[in-house]
C-alpha cells in the first residue's frame, strides 16, 4: 500500500481561470474584452447547470458573457441564424452549442457552422484536422486539454510512457490518443474500447490510464498496474438513497480499490470535471487573442 | 516454421484498378469521365517516376489525365494558380500535387487550396477531419486505405485484434490509426514511434503489425508474434552492388526472418506498393461520382 498523489483537480482549474482573470484583465486594457456565448436549446435541466455555470465564470473572470436559451421546439434554420450572429458578432470570440440539443435538430451541421476561429469547444472539422496536424492555432477539446493540463502540472512524464485511453469519441478518446501521441508528448499510446479483447490486460500495460467510457466503477484494482497514473474522466450518477438528491456521483473507476495501487489518480468529483469550464475559459482567451492580432 | 500467407500486393491492386476500370466505363457512358491531374514541380527523378506511372495507369483505366510538369523555380503564387485553375475544371474530378515540392513552396498552403471535394490524397484537413469522424464521404490517404484493403481481402479479422502502428506521420501512422479503431474495424490499436520505450516488446502484442517508419529491416523476428500478420509500408533504397542500379528496395521489417513466424506478411517490393496507386484510382472515382451527383 502507498498513498497515492491525489490530483486536485479543483485546485489546478482554480489556479487556471486565475491565470485566465489576469490575461483577461490584461487585453481587456488592450481594448479586447474576451467574450463567450453560450447557446442552450430546450430544457434539459443539466444542460442549464452546465450553461448557468459557464455564464457565471465568464462574469467572475471579467468575460464578456451572452446566454441564449431558445425553446426547444426552435429550428434547425433559426438555430442556424443565431450562429450566423453570434460568428458576425466582433465581441463575441468564443461560440457554444450546448449538447445535447433536441432531436430534431442536426448538430453536426450546427458545428459545422460555427466560424473555426470561435469554436472553442474544438468540434469543428477544421479543428479536428488541426489537432491531428498538431497546429497549435487550433482548439483542443476542452476535456482532454483538462486532462493533458492535470498530467502537466502534476510532474508525470509522458514520453516513452505507455498510455491506454478507454473510449473512442471524438469528444474525449480520439483527441486524447492524439494528444499523447504528438510531439509535444511522445507518449506511446493505446486506443481501447467496448470491442477490445481483454481490457483489463490491455489496461494493465498503462504507466498512464486514462477511463473516458461512461460506466461507472469499471477499471477495477486488478485493471491497475502498480504505481500506474489513472485519470478518470467518467461522471456518473448513480442511485444513491443515503443521498439527499438520491444519488452520487462516481467516475469509470473503482476508485477506493484503485487509489491505493496508484502513484496520482483524480478523484471523481472534483478531478477532471472542474478542468472542462477552466479550459474553456482559456480556449475562449486564445481565440480573442488569435482574432484580435489577424485584424492588426 | 510455418509457410505465411504472402499478400500479393500487386495482383490485389491489379483487381482493384480492374474493378476501377469498369466503374470508370460506366460513369463514362453517363457522360462522366473521371479525371486526375496530377502537378509536379521541380527534377526529382522519383517524383517523374510517380508521376508519369500515375498518368499511365489513368490512360490505361479510361480516365482523363492532366499532367502539369512545372519548372524548379515556379512560385508560390505560380502554383497556387495552377491548383485554382484545377479546382474550377470541370473535367478534372481529382488533384494531386506530387510530394515534395522544392524547398521554397509552402506545401501546406498548396494542400489547403485543393478543393476538398478533388483532394484524392486525402491530406487537406476537411478530409484529415472527416477520417476521424468517421464520415465515408472523405478521401482516405492511399496508403493506408491500401494497407487496409490488403487486410480485408486477406481475410484477416480486425474486430477486437491488438495492432500496433509503428509510424505517427500523417501520411501513414495517424491516418492508418483512425481506420483500425474506427467502427468498421474495431481493432484495439497502439501508436508507437521512435520515442517508444521498449519498441520489440511492444510490437510482440500485436496481432496485427503495420510497420511505417523508413528504417530498412529495423522489425526483427523477435519483435514479432508467432502468427501475426505483417504489413510492411517502408520502401527503402539499400546500396548492394550485385544490383544493375546499385540498389536494391527493401521494407522495415527483415523479411526473411520474420515471415517464417507470420500467418501473412507483406513483401517489398509487390506488397504495400502497388496499392497506393490503386488507392489513388479508386479515390479519383470516388470525387467523379461525388461532384456529380452534387449537381444533379
Amino acid at each position: 500500500m502507498n498513498t497515492p498523489l491525489i490530483i486536485d483537480g479543483k485546485a489546478v482549474a482554480a489556479a487556471v481561470l486565475e491565470e485566465c482573470r489576469v490575461e483577461a484583465a490584461a487585453l481587456t486594457e488592450k481594448g479586447i474584452t474576451p467574450g463567450l456565448a453560450v447557446v442552450v436549446v430546450g430544457d434539459d435541466p443539466a444542460s442549464k447547470v452546465y450553461v448557468g455555470s459557464k455564464a457565471r465564470t465568464c462574469a467572475d473572470l471579467g468575460f464578456h458573457s451572452v446566454k441564449i436559451e431558445l425553446p426547444t421546439e426552435t429550428t434547425q434554420e433559426e438555430l442556424l441564424e443565431v450562429v450566423r450572429k453570434l460568428n458576425a458578432d466582433p465581441a463575441v470570440h468564443g461560440i457554444l452549442v450546448q449538447s445535447p440539443p433536441p432531436k430534431h435538430i442536426n448538430e453536426e451541421e450546427i458545428i459545422r457552422a460555427i466560424d473555426p476561429r470561435k469554436d472553442v469547444d474544438g468540434f469543428h472539422p477544421e479543428n479536428v484536422a488541426k489537432l491531428a496536424l498538431e497546429d497549435p492555432t487550433g482548439f483542443v477539446p476542452c476535456t482532454p486539454a483538462g486532462c493533458m493540463k492535470l498530467l502537466e502540472v502534476s510532474g508525470i512524464d509522458t514520453n516513452g510512457a505507455e498510455a491506454v485511453v478507454i473510449g473512442r469519441s471524438m469528444i474525449v478518446g480520439k483527441p486524447m490518443a492524439l494528444l499523447l501521441v504528438s510531439k509535444n508528448s511522445n507518449a506511446t499510446v493505446t486506443i481501447a474500447h467496448s470491442r477490445s479483447k481483454d481490457l483489463p490486460g490491455i489496461c494493465r500495460r498503462a504507466d498512464i490510464l486514462i477511463a473516458a467510457v461512461g460506466r461507472p466503477d469499471m477499471v477495477k484494482a486488478d485493471w491497475v498496474k502498480p504505481g500506474a497514473v489513472v485519470i478518470d474522466v467518467g461522471i456518473n450518477r448513480v442511485e444513491d438513497s443515503s443521498k439527499k438528491s438520491g444519488y452520487r456521483l462516481t467516475g469509470d473507476v473503482a476508485y477506493d480499490e484503485v487509489a491505493p495501487k496508484c502513484a496520482a489518480i483524480t478523484p471523481v468529483p472534483g478531478g477532471v470535471g472542474p478542468m472542462t469550464i477552466a479550459m474553456l475559459m482559456k480556449n475562449t482567451l486564445q481565440a480573442a487573442r488569435q482574432i484580435s492580432n489577424s485584424k492588426l
